[in-house]
């Protein structure tokens, strides 16, 4: 159970410095840092501190009318994170605008989120995603709520590819960015040869695909590989691993790469027989 | 073509009202009108003049540089449509906030977008989505998109729905609202009966649903029914009709309404043989 709840009744009060001004802050990890809101998020990152999987909790600071309804949600985190609690107005005034949902925690990302590690952890039969260059939150964030409810082991994002601890993506992946196991840092074509050789089948998503994702076979260990939205994967990745396209209606713009993610994974964990 | 390009050195000139302060205005239709930004939705929405559907164009505002790249997209348009160009400088006056697209139409809603009118038009083999309770903009952009991608023929909204001529909404379609036909404005229950009786299987998508998405039959006529993120469709609808569910891993958080859609538009599209 996390500490016991600390009331605090001024703004300024430095036990609650790291949750000044978030939104304008919107912290992205350069301190090692990140802000999780809201309850979902708040007990995925317990559960993911009940792991030992590397996530850690600085604080937690809730609305005082919030407190009694989440117990079951703190009993997940160890009694040295502290619990603070601050009336609305305080609130606000730390915060820096209207948190309606009155709950955030700031959490502290596991110390390495680089590849090696994580390629040498994934079962032996495994369904990952690979993101090459995706820089929009939004969709990162998608893409790691589709991932988790199809179950897919990891997610791999290349160094251009932005950071799913943003708050942005935290909040849209719903705290999946907190179960779904992922590394970051590597340059594209490295982290698909390093796939490539722990086994796994490399298949590259485009609208010029070679094979409806429909026809995408059953293997031991799949790569869903994605693009940035907009240009898609580069040629030198579509033509050096397999390729698979949604099939559609002709026009000018292909699905969002989130959604396309969705459909590939939802088709891919069928054949695998991943879910039913 | 649209008209002869006219100069605009003055933000409160009168000719450009229209477009003044939009992203405070917002523009939800209570006057008939929108706004289409970028050059993909200004395409779109000449696309939908072309056809008579309903759509108007009072006005297009370009920044200057712009201009030169766009002849194609205006000759889409009547020369009865005025085209306003300015600077930078005033271009950000007038719109009230950095427009780095400089590409602004204020368009006009057809006159009517209530269901008895479009029903009687889909074709007499149709995939259509009907949406109850949809009240994120981003989520309705999104639908849009996908209804496009997958060749649906309409959109059927219910009253609590929201304005898919919504600023935002129209941006994520991608202008798609623009170019599938839709109404807005029964109750749930009555668009669904409505939809029954002109002969559409009704297929309701819920994590409850009884039978997977892949197992939907094809028919003549399918309406997709989606409900609002989070609650879910109604028990009232669900014992009503059929229901189909996406198989996924059980959890906390089920996929997002959006990108559910676009999942159960491939699959009812391919068993349809409409895409391949």
């Amino acid at each position: 159970m996390a500490g016991a709840p600390v009331r605090i009744e001024d703004p300024s009060d430095p036990r609650i410095a790291g949750f000044v001004s978030i939104r304008e802050r919107d912290l992205t990890g350069r301190d090692g840092l990140f802000i999780a809101e809201g309850t979902v998020v708040l007990r995925m990152l317990g559960s993911a501190q009940a792991k030992a999987n590397g996530f850690g909790c600085d604080a937690i600071l809730l609305l005082e009318n919030r407190l009694s309804g989440l117990s079951g949600v703190l009993a997940a985190f160890g009694n040295e994170v502290p619990v603070y609690v601050a009336s609305a107005a305080v609130f606000d005034a730390v915060a820096g605008f209207n948190m309606h949902r009155g709950v955030l925690a700031l959490g502290r990302k596991p110390a390495s989120q680089t590849g090696a590690g994580l390629l040498g952890r994934v079962p032996e039969t495994s369904l990952v995603l690979a993101g090459c260059g995706l820089s929009n939150h939004d969709n990162v964030g998608s893409i790691f709520r589709n991932a988790a409810a199809f179950g897919a082991d990891a997610v791999f994002l290349d160094e251009t590819s932005c950071d799913p601890l943003y708050r942005k993506a935290i909040r849209v992946s719903v705290g999946s960015v907190l179960s779904v196991p992922f590394s970051r840092g590597l340059g594209a074509q490295a982290m698909l040869e390093g796939l490539a050789s722990a086994g796994f089948e490399i298949w590259g998503l485009s609208p010029r695909g070679a094979v409806s994702v429909a026809a995408i076979p059953a293997a031991r260990r799949i790569a869903l590989v994605l693009g940035t939205e907009g240009e898609g994967l580069p040629q030198s990745i579509l033509s050096r691993f397999h390729t698979a396209r949604i099939p559609q209606r002709p026009g000018l713009d292909s699905l969002n790469v989130a959604t396309a993610s969705g459909i590939a994974l939802y088709q891919i964990a069928l054949a695998m027989g991943r879910v039913d």
